[in-house]
């Protein structure tokens, strides 16, 4: 996948990604989905459908060949020389949460259209396909409870009983809203695959930064060093014992509330030697909160709290949590109370691709676009192809007010940015 | 006030005060209280008007000198050889909360009867008028939201304004109910005294403690040495900004939670600092939450707390607050937060009078109970004593389980080495 010398330097600089096309898709998949608030695309339902059906039409406009998977995937190729290589594939999901943004996932697809209307528009023929994805229901939060299933139903990797999870606000399962729209769930369940390592070079998924970091660094793109995995702690209490404030000295009392308080401290200031030692990962206590019997004059009897640890570096996070194993005793024996940690949770770290990564830092570099690395907040579909061992990346763009509610917003000149990057790195790595 | 040599140390040694007396009023105490749960004797109502004529019809029957005041406590006086001389005053309230302990309150009175019972069993002339007083209103928590109202209008500190505070349950005003119990709010509107510092040499009031203390430490009894002032911060607030908790690094946060704990722990290693240093306070975080919109994969926006500081020393609780002052902006600069600290509600320390302080411990030790020094958790009576020059002091019995609830306790033996030690000061005090 090393850059071709096929293509001459000169074609490649003249390469530029068709921001017109990008930005009048913004703006009806916008007017087609607002919700009076934000936008909402719902999956496997009518946002989503009007979305994926705007694709197609663009897509076979531009004279693509489209075609969709058994679960509802949309491809959009630009064939290549040799259709029998292994294509590159690039793309992100089409629907959105409840009152969301126009960017979140759209980008990605808007962004690979841009780059291959650009590169038909320079008369690029690309050596290998480059197929545009547009992947199904990546909002887990908003609809079906379960990760990812569009691209891990491409990738074989979607389990039968993933299929009865129902949609939040229908109530019906992923499988019946799949039938609905006219797709085969049983593809699924048979285990079959339409993408795999041996029929695809690559995936790149561009997204929304969805963080402060890239608008307060003031650089417009950022080559994702990984999906962090995560350890959490959604049911963490600490019990005490509620004694009267004013007549319970100190070395008798219990306080949940003091006891919570410490153990917070200790692994935020361990979080931050952790970072000066180099390492990257964030450690919050979502909620921390001492319960409804709390009050004036009492010393909490009981708080509870939520932990969430992320890091693209497992050994990071297990850190964090050797840390609490070391706390817990100490604060316990000070303090007099007991911790009940609950049930942990968590999910597998999904490093993004070396080679990739590389092969996106060289092409902004060589288009002048300055950019940084940065692990990801959030999950994203190149999770899933990652770890179907499909060498993967993703590319952030600049964006402000955060995501997943209507004041997203991301400038047309940071996302023709990335589009710019994406179209270099097509041409180096199918040229 | 030294001890008179006009008593024989004999006589003075023989003196036991009436422990059957004391056990025959608790139990009928509790008896006609009982809600199922606990007792409850409402404040200017039918519970504490029954309490007040059991303590009137049992000194009655003692043949002590009973008379109301116009604001409703009750007075049993053990007369002195000198009826001018300035009398000893001893007492607590009779009234309870809702769902509370059979203790709390009625041993002060109990105690007195028993002593003044014993006393008159064994011939003993006091040279001044001993006065057991039962006051009224005590638990301001549980039905007037006013401090002490009724050992403040006999000492004509009860204000106006006060008479129109509603009971919670009833809805009525404190002036309504003490007029339908016969009494005579306007005594009070008047600003006219029946407790003066000229006509009283001392206040005792005998009260469990309400705190583990004495139980832990394995000591019967303890000399007050004051009740605690406070200042309190009850509508405390830290604002920071929501933000994703994956997808925001470290620098970029403004974690209200986080900030919260570095207060509240910052404001505990000073209180344990202070300690170290010989200073008695208490520094209670009673509540510390994170808000509803706080979730999980959020960093906290906002959190509130509760701040509650006492000690008899307001030096004390200075100090914590002066902690607290260079700590907030600390916090701010480093963590990107606002605190918001609210209204401070505060109340004044009221030390025990040394003088009865040295009598208490001289009379423990000439009949052999073990006491110890502990400043009050929580506000009595004597505050308002003290308050009012009345040299005042208290004597606590070690109890169990706390105060304000069905499950408080007090060990007979441990109440009788209390009424022992009354005993006994007051034959040093009125000998």
């Amino acid at each position: 996948m090393a850059g071709s010398l096929a293509v001459s330097e000169t074609l490649r600089s003249n390469l530029t990604p068709d921001m017109d096309l990008a930005s009048r898709l913004f703006d009806e998949l916008r007017a087609n989905s607002t919700d009076g608030l934000g936008v909402t695309r719902d999956a496997y339902g009518a946002g989503e459908r009007m979305a994926h059906e705007l694709a197609r039409r663009e897509a076979e406009a531009l004279g693509l060949d489209v075609q969709a998977d058994p679960v509802g995937n949309l491809y959009m190729t630009l064939p290549g020389t040799d259709r029998a290589a292994k294509k590159v594939l690039l793309g992100s999901h089409l629907d959105s949460v409840k009152e969301g943004g126009n960017f979140d996932g759209a980008a990605g697809v808007l962004a690979g259209l841009a780059a291959v209307a650009g590169l038909k528009r320079a008369g690029f023929r690309p050596s290998r396909d480059i197929t545009v994805m547009a992947t199904r229901a990546e909002e887990a939060g908003a609809w079906f409870p379960t990760s990812y299933p569009g691209s891990r139903g491409a990738l074989g990797m979607l389990k039968a009983a993933e299929l009865e999870v129902k949609r939040q606000d229908t109530g019906r399962s992923l499988a019946d809203h799949m039938r609905e729209e006219g797709f085969d769930p049983d593809f699924a369940v048979r285990g079959e695959k339409v993408v795999t390592p041996d029929n695809t070079a690559a995936f790149l998924e561009v997204h929304i930064e969805q963080g402060p970091v890239l608008d307060s660094e003031e650089i417009p793109v950022a080559v994702v060093t990984g999906i962090p995995g995560s350890r959490r702690l959604r049911q963490g209490r600490v019990l005490g014992e509620y004694n009267h404030s004013g007549g319970t000295p100190r070395r008798y009392r219990r306080d949940a509330a003091i006891a919570l308080a410490e153990l917070a401290l200790g692994l935020d200031e361990e979080w931050a030697l952790l970072e000066a030692h180099g390492h990257k990962l964030v450690c919050t206590f979502c909620t921390m909160a001492t319960t409804e019997e709390a009050g004036f004059t009492k010393i909490a009897g009981e708080a509870t709290f939520m932990l969430d640890v992320r890091s693209v570096n497992p050994a990071s996070v297990d850190a964090i949590f050797a840390r609490l194993a070391v706390l817990v005793p100490e604060i316990e024996a000070r303090r007099g109370v007991k911790f009940d940690l609950g049930p942990e949770t968590g999910s597998t770290a999904s490093p993004m691709d070396a080679g990739v990564r590389a092969g996106l830092a060289r092409a902004a570099e060589a288009i002048g676009v300055r950019h940084m690395e940065m692990a990801s907040g959030g999950g994203h579909d190149a999770a899933a192809f990652a770890a179907a061992g499909i060498p993967a990346g993703m590319l952030f763009v600049r964006n402000q007010n955060g995501s997943h509610n209507p004041h997203e917003a991301m400038r047309m000149e940071d996302f023709s940015a990335a589009c710019a990057v994406v179209t270099r790195w097509l041409a180096d790595v199918a040229g």
